[in-house]
């Protein structure tokens, strides 16, 4: 319940898919004055419309949205985004605040993330390193996982969004770059098990084992993930509507692949799954739900998936 | 407590290894009469020397061992050696008693399970596909998890000690194989699970991540596995005596890696995994612990990984 006697917190919402929306909605709940904007118009307008002009502005531009706030809230897709709304035509770097905190939630290179950090810090600004896990209903919730890192000072600015925001805040250290680290981490893993979820019941089904039967033994056995017990049964029920799409994981193990060429070092499984996501966008299911790297083995090799329930 | 009007049941447990031995002293517990082989000799004196010669009984041969009992458990390493030990030179199959049955336990391929099921028919008694999982200390406690299929005369012969040797029983059919196809399907994603968990672990230590932290954030996220939270202890302790060793994966995977090239099926996650596995033996750590996959990365790439306490 806001207290009323308080003044209004001001943040802006930057980026309003269903992670940045859902993250604007949970802070309105919190009390703030939230001045929502994305680059697609119709989404800022959507915005606007249902959550009432009480609490909420629809911003014509990110550096309109950031004008007032003091904690600026940067939910887009990967660094170049991340860049452009902050630094580039309109950015919100150009009528923020001195003091005002940016929190910066893609996942991105740690590199990125440390060059955006040097630039936020030039204009007079904090900056926390704050990737988000946990998916658009968590975000709605205020129950994120949010991986942060940065100066006490950026931390303690943006508290009161991050309490609004995430039901688990990891502070990871001092240093812009390190969140975005166990992020890219995550990712490598997250991406595998999914790509190795789709492989084990695609083979299970030439196999011709029951997959209902399947899901259940191996989430009871050593053989189980986060992501499989989470994704097999989009597979079951033949749903593919998009929780989390194909695109993401081309861009975050693209970006496993481009840290770990950067550093010499090399990551042959997550290789493979990235070339599995790479092939499954191919076909043409870039946008759909990442569980249907399943429905490239099944177009390649054909078999008969669940279909989904009319 | 045995029941001790009850006529003795006696049962082979032909294997003696970490998990064979486990097995053995759950039957023994559970009041069976034991006769134990292994082909290696000094482990069978050390079951015998162990259990005391009123419960189980020391053989001199797989024959020996299966002469007397109602129940013949072979948990050796492999399809070959489980054909060795059942119809080899002193194999079970040359003394066993028509009406017993075979519980087979060894991780193979679904074809040569079945190849077995006729044999073992052929000789007039019964067989279960049983591939096991749970590791030595579940073993021990009878605590399994078994992943069984089979004719109903089969799983009703060995129910007494499957009672006794597993907290979870599978029952996944009529028909030999199809257990074994269970087995595979977890070993591809148990395999892929440890690799990607040394490949994540060895990039999070070249960004220069606290690994313990790492350990503890990934735990809570989306990025989880069985096998991450289960092995990546290991590395933390720097300890890699062999819990599970990095031969077992390379027998599995190369099962996975056989199975599939049989169906024309691809599976390019695990065979990543199987190559590291095989680079890992390669290097002189086959026998070692199978989180040692990161101490390859670490002698690749000149990471200084936790070492064991004295």
């Amino acid at each position: 319940m806001p207290d009323l006697n308080k003044p209004v917190a001001k943040a802006a919402v930057i980026g309003l898919g269903s992670m940045g929306y859902g993250m604007a909605v949970s802070l309105v709940r919190a009390g703030f004055e939230v001045a929502g904007y994305d680059v697609r118009p119709e989404i800022t307008v959507r915005f606007a419309a249902e959550r009432g002009a009480g609490t909420v502005t629809r911003a014509a531009s990110a550096a309109e949205a950031a004008a007032n706030a003091e904690i600026i809230i940067v939910v887009v897709v990967n660094a170049d985004q991340t860049s452009a709304v902050l630094l580039g035509e309109g950015g919100a770097l150009h009528a923020a605040r001195p003091g005002a905190v940016v929190v910066s939630c893609a996942t991105m290179a740690p590199e990125r993330s440390r060059a955006l950090a040097r630039e936020v810090a030039a204009h007079g600004l904090l900056f926390l390193d704050a990737p988000i896990s946990g998916g658009a209903v968590k975000a709605r919730e205020g129950a994120l996982t949010v991986l942060a890192s940065g100066p006490e000072a950026a931390f303690a600015k943006a508290a009161p969004a991050l309490d609004a925001m995430a039901a688990t805040l990891y502070r990871l250290g001092d240093e812009p770059g390190t969140g975005s680290s166990f992020k890219i981490v995550n990712q490598l893993l997250a991406g595998v098990h999914i790509a190795a979820a789709c492989e084990a019941i695609a083979l299970a089904k030439r196999l011709g084992l029951d997959l209902a039967k399947v899901y259940e033994v191996i989430k009871s056995s050593a053989g189980n993930s986060w992501m499989f017990e989470n994704r097999v049964p989009h597979i079951l029920e033949g749903d593919y509507t998009p929780r989390s799409a194909v695109s993401i994981f081309t861009k975050d193990l693209g970006i496993v692949a481009d840290i770990s060429r950067a550093e010499n070092f090399p990551v042959p499984v997550s290789s493979a799954a990235l070339q599995l996501f790479l092939m499954t966008a191919a076909a043409g299911m870039g946008r759909d739900d990442d569980a249907s790297v399943v429905r490239l083995f099944a177009r390649i090799a054909g078999l008969d998936l669940p279909e989904q329930k009319a």
